[in-house]
């Protein structure tokens, strides 16, 4: 089955929540040039990943608003008159959760619970698409993992984010807002922040093998992961956006097939070059007991709505990210 | 299997958040009863569930500490020393946490997380029990309902609390506080609230009967439902608290056998003998949004670690209620 048809952007008003951020200005970029009228809203927090040069190329087409999710009154505004919202606005560093979990919970639960009675008052039409990961789970109990499996979250962020998509839910369950949720894995290409370590193993294992330093992969480096190339995302949340079918639901977004940690750091340093090497090394304490061993998703269920399938396999999309890296990393990693 | 000693609860500090509410104030009194030092934490919100009233007979043998729990910097003193902590502060209405989804959030998760981290910070020893719900789990997949049943909520309140007792446990697990959360179903008896009727149905038909109202069961009426006399929730919470194995669970708390809502409506009405009668009515349509039909407990798993039965069968323990508000509703009607 095909994608759908994303000719309803063409002229809608859409507004992307975190746009500045990895996927989010991705995703503004093809909105924008699948002809839609895009509006940004991000707040720039230093540690987390918006940067303006993620829009350098669409920067006088679309409307940034400097705003943090966590300010009731400018979203009370910026919703209304919106077609769509795709509302990809997080904390989504699992390790600053656990050492603040109250901002966590602000930017995760209360700003997701302004932006939804935002809408329920001021634009009950928008159709939202939610940004969710596959941290909701916790340690797996089966895999692939259905949407089907217990939410047992190890970490004060995946417990935020359950509360953030089970609100989305319940607006569209009561309300009759069009609101839908796509639970992503690791997510990577061009765009993701550089300049810490506390967003992910796959932005530490790009960053590292470009600067031709060791990877230390955690225990014996088995565990698997699935990876989406973020045009993939992309054009899931896309697809969501336009398949009625598709709310109301929380759907996985996952990759082509689950590769093990140790496999990946490899191909990392392979594909950048720098001569870094990879090597296994003990668990740290604090890491151990929020790991949650091999984990990778099944998106039959999104590919069964909406026809979405992951085009862009790890080695592809790998190399399209140390490429973009090379050229622009200086805007990323000051 | 009998339920465990009571004894460690001798001499031991005790805290009880919510302590003057309704299941609150019973174990309170059952705690200086055993000879526990008590202290209570309560804010008295003028529509929630606390009620000095409560703790008349105890009054002179407990602390009392009137504060919010939303207000992080008392709660990191007040969890000093303590060695259990019963936490039973929360908002319990489903109906206000629909109209002030924020308030809700505020209270039933960012106070838990204030706790928590106090506890992390101040008091990693003590043994904590929270208060949780079966709102937790929506519209039952299945009865009776087992701990392992999806956490789907219909409402912001039950969400909040999902989060709450995820808060506990992942505490537990990470950062080896010993943590349990207890899955009340509908919960009866003396000093449940009675001014108004936002904290549940059983409150409702109670206080209906005693007036020699009619009560207007929503829909045909057959939908099931168990009760615990607080009594048996109060043995609960002690039995929990003592029990090393009911650590880092999550643990239904049931009845004895599920009743239809028409059945307890009319009980209801004969006990209290005050010519009331009992009606069906349409579903109006803003409740028959967050309805869930018929719903019940399997409290297997509490018998199990701890031998936890309910003791208290809906009849008695409705006359016990019925003869309460009889001598001293004055008040619970103000």
């Amino acid at each position: 089955m095909p994608l759908p048809s994303f000719a309803p952007y063409d002229g809608a008003r859409v507004l992307v929540t975190g746009g500045l951020g990895f996927i989010g200005s991705h995703l503004a970029q093809r909105l924008v040039e699948l002809g839609a009228d895009v509006s940004i809203i991000d707040s720039l927090i230093p540690e987390y990943g918006g940067n303006p040069y993620n829009i350098r190329e669409i920067a006088d087409r679309v409307h940034v608003n400097y705003s943090d999710m966590r300010d009731p009154w400018s979203i009370r505004y910026l919703v209304q008159g919106q077609d769509f919202i795709f509302n990809l606005a997080g904390q989504v560093s699992h390790i600053d959760s656990m050492q603040e979990p109250e901002t966590d919970l602000d930017i995760n639960c209360r700003s997701q619970l302004s932006l939804l009675e935002a809408c329920r008052e001021n634009n009950p039409d928008a159709r939202i698409v939610f940004a969710a990961s596959r941290q909701q789970y916790g340690r797996p109990q089966f895999v692939p993992v259905t949407e089907e499996h217990p939410l047992v979250p190890v970490d004060v962020n995946g417990i935020n984010l359950v509360a953030g998509e089970h609100y989305h839910l319940l607006y569209d369950d009561v309300y009759g807002i069009r609101a839908c949720s796509l639970r992503l894995t690791n997510t990577y290409g061009p765009h993701l922040l550089m300049k810490h370590d506390r967003q992910g193993f796959i932005t530490t294992f790009i960053r590292l093998a470009l600067e031709g330093k060791p990877i230390k992969v955690f225990g014996d480096g088995s565990q698997l992961r699935d990876f989406t190339y973020v045009s993939d995302a992309v054009d899931a949340f896309l697809a969501a956006g336009v398949t009625d079918a598709a709310f109301s639901h929380a759907l996985n977004v996952g990759g082509q097939k689950p590769v093990s940690l140790l496999q990946v750091a490899r191909l990392c340093q392979e594909l950048a070059g720098a001569g870094g090497t990879t090597e296994t090394v003990p668990w740290p304490p604090e890491r151990e007991k929020i790991d949650i061993g091999s984990i990778y998703v099944d998106h039959a269920k999104l590919t069964e709505l909406t026809g979405w399938e992951p085009r862009v396999g790890l080695r592809e999309g790998l190399a399209e990210t140390f490429a973009f890296y090379r050229e622009h990393g200086k805007h990323y990693w000051s």
